[in-house]
């Protein structure tokens, strides 16, 4: 007989095992991690109709304790609500996954449009590109960006654009919009059509805003298990962002460490640098 | 000695006679109404500090006690207010608006851009123009219309503009941004330089919203100081909106006037329509 589940809508569909097995591998546990995760939660998920959420929750706290690192990557979705409320650190965030990936970057410029001066949240840079990304965060899941956004924004990128000082400049100019949940499907739409580099969670499938996290380690320090709410938002003030800029010795300091609190960081770090 | 006032914001100023004389010319008051409302309300002024609030009420009753048309035009930023709270009212007062100025308009229509579909709140157009309208109402005193309005409405425009069944017509189009309020500095910067056609309370100068509702006489039907709110909002609500649809046969029947009521209606809808 077919499993059944509660979806977040409420909805009861059938139980797809497939799925929690592709996440828990993505997040990089190998097969007898997934394995010994499956063979502990099944009985739970068997016995009655229990939620997709719950599901992720025991997967999470069962990964979790077999190997720290998995679990943090496991995390990575909530852990982007955490850098929150303001968009501030989700910027700083976009800024590190693109310097990792080998761009020149600055956060938070005012830059002279054709027309105004505009705000920049991310600017990234190499030899031929320039990039200007639009960041928009919530830290409420199931949140779109609108159309709207991609409309003012397509605006600014023109405006940007057409400046005197960039045309002068002959380097390809590319407008990111980037979202850490999902745009409606207007804002897909014309964001799309008017040439706007979408990016969202899950979005473009190949390198979307999580795929792009993992592929250039910019894991944000909010993954980390091993220290609480309040040492993250110290961190984050102290302008570390990612898990592979700690510096173990500095951290130590900053946070005063037990050798057990010091070796399970250590751990998850590995996992995350 | 100066007389000394209190502004809105609090502040002292010197009271100016001739920004006061001014208002009441514009609202239609004849040189002698004006020395009438004047030496009435001049030893309040004088006697205290008075706020500049104070005095257009002051001037606005006593104008009203002389003709009531005149007091009801007086009121037209008042008015225009009572067409909220939402924006609807004010959408369908600027069709009527731009149809006394011989223009065929609708409201609220949904048109194809060439990436995707958008609202556009009033269409107005002749043999030669398509003019396309984005209302912003506010019913706050004092709220501007910021700039990621313009940008959006101006993507809005450039794709509307570049969908082929509008490029098959050979017609001028052209973006307006109309608010009851004002625009912010930079959304005026931006709009002006983008080409769009900005229309606030008082811009430009020689046809600002103000102007054009009195040089094409569509005076909302809120300007009306012989009916109710509860009134205003039973006629709205029919698709009565300015004063020159007024048939006051069939208003009688609606409202169940008085004969008093009736002649005060006529009397100020002459001077309204």
């Amino acid at each position: 007989m077919n499993t059944r589940v509660i979806k977040s809508g409420g909805e009861l569909v059938i139980f797809e095992k497939e799925k929690l097995f592709r996440s828990l591998k993505s997040a990089g546990a190998n097969e007898d991690e997934i394995n010994r995760v499956w063979h502990k939660i099944k009985p739970k998920i068997e016995a009655e109709n229990i939620s997709t959420r719950k599901i992720f929750q025991l997967a999470f706290n069962t990964l979790k304790k077999q190997r720290a690192g998995i679990a943090a990557r496991y995390k990575l979705k909530n852990a982007m609500r955490e850098l929150g409320p303001s968009g501030y650190y989700f910027e700083k965030l976009m800024s590190h996954v693109f310097m990792n990936a080998g761009y020149k970057t600055k956060t938070n410029l005012i830059l002279s449009g054709k027309c105004i001066n505009h705000e920049v949240d991310v600017q990234f840079t190499n030899q031929s590109e320039v990039n200007w990304a639009e960041c928009k965060f919530s830290n409420k899941a199931g949140q779109k960006v609108d159309v709207k956004v991609a409309l003012y924004f397509s605006a600014r990128f023109m405006d940007l654009k057409s400046a005197g000082e960039v045309s002068a400049k002959p380097r390809n100019y590319f407008p990111w919009l980037i979202s850490n949940n999902r745009f409606t499907k207007d804002a897909m739409d014309y964001g799309e059509c008017a040439g706007i580099k979408m990016l969202s969670w899950d979005y473009p499938n190949k390198d979307s805003l999580k795929k792009l996290i993992e592929k250039h380690n910019a894991y944000p320090i909010t993954c980390l298990t091993s220290i609480t709410l309040n040492e993250k938002k110290l961190l984050l003030s102290e302008d570390v962002i990612v898990c592979n800029q700690i510096d173990i010795n500095k951290l130590e300091k900053t946070l005063h460490l037990s050798p057990v609190r010091k070796s399970k960081i250590i751990e998850e770090c590995k996992w995350l640098s």
